[in-house]
């Protein structure tokens, strides 16, 4: 079935530790895009500006993503985001934002993107994601990301956001900031209390949680020691989950813990190279031999 | 098959944000051994000060724990650590060290000790570890823990450590500090290298990865929303998979991981009171029903 995203498009600068990328293709909207073309084909709301170059928008729509959601604002400018790992490839300092269009304009969806029976609401401001969320009709599954500035600066609207979600997806520190509760098991159940009917926590490095209210489990990320970029994990963590239910048609409690597998697997291909550049060289096949050993890693005789 | 292990016999103060306790049972071998304890007979060998209250001696006897390898020092008086946890429950300010006997007196093992096919050796200055060691009389399998404070100011004597030993347990830190290496995938892979077979990396919370020359693997902690003292998670760990591999009487992959887990549950209980508290009131029957718990957690269709 159909997924919605609605969700930044961006041109990001990278440092790492080891090397550096300038005006790469990034944004929430566009990994959780094209993690998510690995198993559905997916509808991309966002806006840009008049510098976008158009081969990014050619290379989504050599996946299975309808890009005609893609707002060009005439005389403005794309959100810009630049940013710098420190040795540990984990903690993040933001060295440079500029929203541009992405705080001017919000996302008007293409009639056929009302329809859409999954959406995902990358992360915004929560009227902004609520605003979106009004325009569609009928939705099967709504899944919410969110971040700390608008836990801090937008807690009335964000608790609106909740009772209107049925899945949130946030970190493992916004979690923490949310409930000021360090242990995680009891911050994701308060979450859910908060309103949406499932959890998930994303703990980078260390995998994520998901809680709902007949199960809390963690799966741990598939080890990887070529960490060259996390830019992106997060959302095609969420493109990944929320790909594979949409492709699937139904939540079950087994369909959403493949579908956090799936997450994990697609992010720990993300962060093995810059912007897409590392997804872009997989097939699915490549995430099923993967599934394969993860499987294996987490079984062991009774 | 009995199960030696070599190690600090302390009484403990404990801070936690919500609690404390005041001079408690503790020690990486009095911890280790109570959770082997589970699974196998346990040799312990340590030194006590002569203000060493001797219920505890009887308590650790009347599990299947053998203290006759318990040292009594004439006029001298037991190791003691006073350490506080901050918010997160995971790191830890240590107040006070006072290493009294354990600083003067090495372990001399009695006759029957030495004949141990299973060893742990926990953590100690490596030059000790080694003493202990040269005692034993042909281990089948040989496992110890380190610090970083070896690491910082005792290498040589460790590399010749790792040079003995078939595995070897440590933190996450203190991998990172081994290695410089801040991925633990490659941090795990890289002391490997140095000697051991196979290598744990301990990551609290997060669980635990293995590596040998074959697998590399991590295995999520149990959730537990009820964390009451951190105090003795690690050492529980090794004692519940050296247990477990001590009861099995091998130690083929599948029984390494199964191992792992074991380990991982006996420290999910033990950190949800002080001191040994948690782990006096279950049973083996309640470390099976967690591990199907574990199980069904970490499995999903294919």
């Amino acid at each position: 079935m159909p997924l919605l995203v609605i969700g930044s498009v961006a041109l990001d600068s990278v440092h790492t530790p080891h090397d550096a990328r300038e005006d790469v293709l990034g944004g929430s909207a566009v990994f959780f895009s094209y993690a998510a073309s690995f198993f559905t084909s997916v509808r991309l709301s966002g806006v840009v500006g008049e510098d976008w170059p158009h081969e990014h928008t050619r290379f989504l729509q050599s996946r299975r993503i309808d890009t005609s959601g893609l707002q060009v604002v005439p005389g403005g400018k794309t959100f810009r985001w630049r940013g710098k790992y420190l040795a540990n490839m984990n903690d993040r300092e933001t060295l440079e934002v500029h929203l541009n269009v992405l705080g001017e304009v919000d996302p008007v969806l293409p009639d056929d993107f009302r329809r859409c029976p999954y959406v995902f609401l990358a992360n915004g401001a929560p009227q902004t994601q609520i605003k979106a969320l009004d325009q569609v009709v009928g939705p099967r599954l709504v899944v919410a990301d969110t971040m700390d500035l608008w836990i801090r600066e937008a807690h009335e609207d964000l608790m609106q956001l909740f009772r209107r979600v049925d899945g949130l997806v946030l970190n493992d520190s916004e979690a923490k900031l949310l409930t000021g509760d360090e242990n995680l098991v009891r911050a994701g159940q308060r979450i859910r209390e908060m309103g949406p009917k499932f959890v998930v926590i994303k703990k980078g490095e260390h995998g994520a949680m998901f809680f709902s209210q007949y199960e809390t489990y963690v799966l741990p990320a598939f080890p990887t020691e070529q960490v060259v970029d996390p830019t992106g994990a997060g959302d095609s963590f969420a493109g990944g989950m929320m790909g594979y239910l949409a492709e699937r048609g139904d939540f079950e409690p087994q369909s959403l813990k493949k579908a956090m597998a799936y997450g994990i697997l697609v992010a720990s291909f993300t962060v093995e190279d810059f912007s897409l550049e590392r997804l872009k060289n997989i097939t699915r096949e490549d995430l099923e031999f993967r599934l394969q050993q993860y499987q294996r890693m987490l079984s062991f005789e009774t």
